[in-house]
């Protein structure tokens, strides 16, 4: 038996870049949150520590914030296949760069009067909006391939009827009583992967996004997996850059309370809702002549 | 030398209500995280284990889901205070309710087309907004007074010029330069008290985040404290029904990347956001003539 | 009515510092998290933002480092007196510094032969501890008077039997039926008061630890409340230096599943850990000379 | 272009569970959180909502309790073996399943006199340890095929010396300098996988993670990629019932703090301990022979 060396990377992870563009008095930000991750000829390394193909953390740190300088960012997939091309062309002995992009979204301040004296139409305050995280995952390979993944996470949404839950299996542990009517929360995390690199990544995250909301909003619901794969479904169906969605979703369960020992009824009004145990399901939806994935998911 | 017992209080933390007002074919829904803490007659049960006296925390989680069927949860303040009178009222050996209340935001999911045959109307999909919580804190005493606090926590705000920072103390430690244009960025903790406890909560909540963010948005910005004084100041001087409001606001550093080894300028655009250490201001503003606080902010 | 400004104080809040004594081959390590801030002349910086009476949080964090080199970091209370008392004593304009510290342990991982050829006697290893986090709270007025607080958090403790729940208030929403024999389980955020700053902090801590531990181990409880009193109690009653203890215990419950339904029995050995809502005891013991605690809590 | 189903799971995430044994006054306890997920005939449910073929998650968390309770909880794997052979062997529609354990370790709080009348030899008051988390991963096709993958994560561990970084790739983004001598830190998550599912998983257990601790002690570290490889074979030359190791590991950077500008030097003794961004290495050590790992680490 001899021991060798398997699958490896290494990087940078989570380098947080916030980046203004001044035009003129209006600003514009962007804020997002940088890790990549290289392969390549990493057998010395591991084995006698020699660090000559190293490209080091540091240095991919680096690389992000003068990237952000030289070329700016404007949707993140284009950005993190800049960087991913960038260390794969300018190292021999990076054979493979993974990066990846978390966006979080800001709101304008409204301000009273901008064009009073003062203000001069100044326009560069903002709060963060707190909405769902926006995020993407690219892989270029030294063979020329490029893949990319968008997505999102923290996406919480609630139906407060509209879905029922019944016809399931009974077994000896089986204790759950079906149900006509409940409350359907979950935080929707997606990823939905592009047929090319070459997909109108703004416009297409803008109806996405409104692809799952409505889907979720608009389904009359039996189970979680029938809403989960009507949200996919609607994605693929309405744009057709993308060939494959997948999405977790927890079942944020909310109990209706049991108000009987205090002579109350509860028509589907009060609800305890819970932290854990939570349903988890996750569930793929593709065109079926999507192409392989390849390492896109990795 | 005699150990005495001092001060203490019990309650049930954090108990997590949805409460679902069904209009018809509308809905509405209220999330509120509820936490409650009685003091009174605890001595037997610190010395002896004696329980006679004790509320149990059981019965105060119940006690919030049988008052909400009951009563419904329109503004928390109002909820919070109707909590703690009726602990104090009900039961002689509770001398003091303190109800804490943490709400979360939802904006409705718009429906392609609720006039459809098979929407019917219907409105009853949520998105959680994920902007700041909203909160309060309440006590009453066994003597009849009531104190209201309301508050916001996380609203994260950001200016990317306008700010500046010069002219402090040089030490022998002190090695920051002055800057003349800097982004200023907080997570705004603020909570301002009632004077009594007949304020229009909702709108008073409303006008004071507006106040907070317009204030934060056109202070042309010397210090962080000066725009905490500015931000608590136009709250006081715009909500005659409160008397004081205390801010936190961590500075949360976003530090000029220095591009120069890579021979790039960097006119304030690139920035790095850190986690830790951070700048913590806190500041109270008050009216002159502001009643006693008491046990308000406890 | 006029506004005006209140209490307040600014520091660096969350200074990580690591600071490694070498000892030849063998190195020790304190690994420590410090807060400063600070009170004084502040209405101008806040009224006008002239910072002419303002030592930066960032010269707060330099001296965090430069003090840690010079003075070493024995006991946290030590150097966070030693912090406090430099601000106020080296700046006119700085009346009052709190510092607040947290410590994390590391055990030593042993290695295998450290006389070895290659090993030379080495000993600088560590693997973090993961138990308690050791903390205090400092207190220097310009006045000259020091108060100084210690304490931990994070300790969690459970008892699987021995303790006991009934006899409680039964009024129209308790449904909670009486238990002779249940799990205990909390997590101890305890803190206690010096008489002067002139305590051995090392020992003190661990018999303080030793304590707490302790009787809530040998106390055969009838309400967390009566084990809460026990454990200030014999930490008073065993040191004579401390003169207050102050307790936050939440309830972590265990409820036992009931396994009816499935024909088993549940005799006290199978239990559901829930996260939310707990209960929540908060106490405080004392000695009936303790002094006024002035600021020391705040 | 259709829209097809791909691969997707169901189950119930995070299930806490509790087990006490008595054995007379001397109790023993199991902390652990379990998450199960099922796959099979999925179809139906996500097309029509027909629940048919849904185990649903409420019964596996019964399951997870009645499990507990007539079987008891040996070694965690054990524990997931069982679960997964249940579900699949249960049910005609499961074709596989996933089983996750978490296992949080506690110590015994000694008793002064456990001897002692009060005491009669009582043995059931426990601390959390907090040292690291014990994990495993195992999977059960209805094939017959069982996966058995077992892990830690949290182990935080440091050297404070004879860790090097030198010799890496200059580009024009470089610029951090060599150094003959840091500090190396990190939190290992670390998971191996067994050859057959019939491993003695107590000891093997015990047994990695003092290979783990040992080689990353006494590796003289060029590179966090040596040390983790140096990890990944010691584990493999000492345990023969496992045959491939995946090792995560963040470099959590301590960087020296520059005290030159106080008139101070820093021989490698004060060090910023930083969050955010970090190294991350990930790699696979495994044995030449080792079999196909099929689904084993999905």
């Amino acid at each position: 038996m001899t021991v060798i060396l398997g699958p490896n990377r290494y990087g940078k992870a989570e380098t947080r870049l916030v980046r203004v563009v001044r035009d003129g008095v209006v600003h514009h930000i962007k804020d997002v949150t940088v890790s990549s991750a290289l392969s390549g000829d990493m057998e010395d390394v591991h084995l006698t520590g020699d660090n000559a193909s190293v490209l080091t953390t540091d240095t991919q740190k680096n690389t992000v914030y003068a990237f952000a300088r030289k070329h700016g960012v404007a949707e993140i997939e284009d950005f993190a296949i800049l960087l991913a091309r960038h260390y794969v062309e300018s190292q021999p002995t990076v054979h493979h760069a993974r990066v990846e992009i978390e966006e979080y979204f800001w709101d304008r301040i409204p301000v009273a009067d901008d064009s009073a004296p003062g203000a001069d139409g100044k326009r560069h305050s903002f709060v963060r909006s707190g909405r769902e995280v926006r995020t993407c995952l690219v892989h270029h390979d030294a063979d020329g391939t490029t893949t990319v993944v968008s997505g999102l996470k923290d996406l919480v949404v609630l139906n407060s009827t509209d879905s029922e839950f019944s016809g399931y299996i009974q077994d000896e542990y089986t204790t759950l009583p079906p149900t006509r009517d409940r409350v359907l929360a979950t935080a929707v995390s997606a990823r939905w992967r592009h047929l090319s690199e070459a997909s109108p990544y703004g416009e297409s995250y803008a109806e996405v996004r409104g692809c799952l909301l409505g889907a979720f909003a608009e389904t009359y619901s039996l189970s979680l997996q029938q809403t989960l794969y009507a949200m996919g479904e609607r994605v693929l169906n309405t744009r057709e850059e993308l060939c494959e969605v997948r999405l977790a979703m927890p079942n944020k369960h909310h109990f209706l309370v049991d108000l009987t020992p205090f002579g109350l009824d509860n028509p589907d009004e009060v609800f305890y809702a819970a932290d854990r145990p939570y349903g988890l399901i996750e569930g793929t939806v593709l065109r079926d002549d999507a192409p392989a994935a390849l390492f896109a998911w990795e």
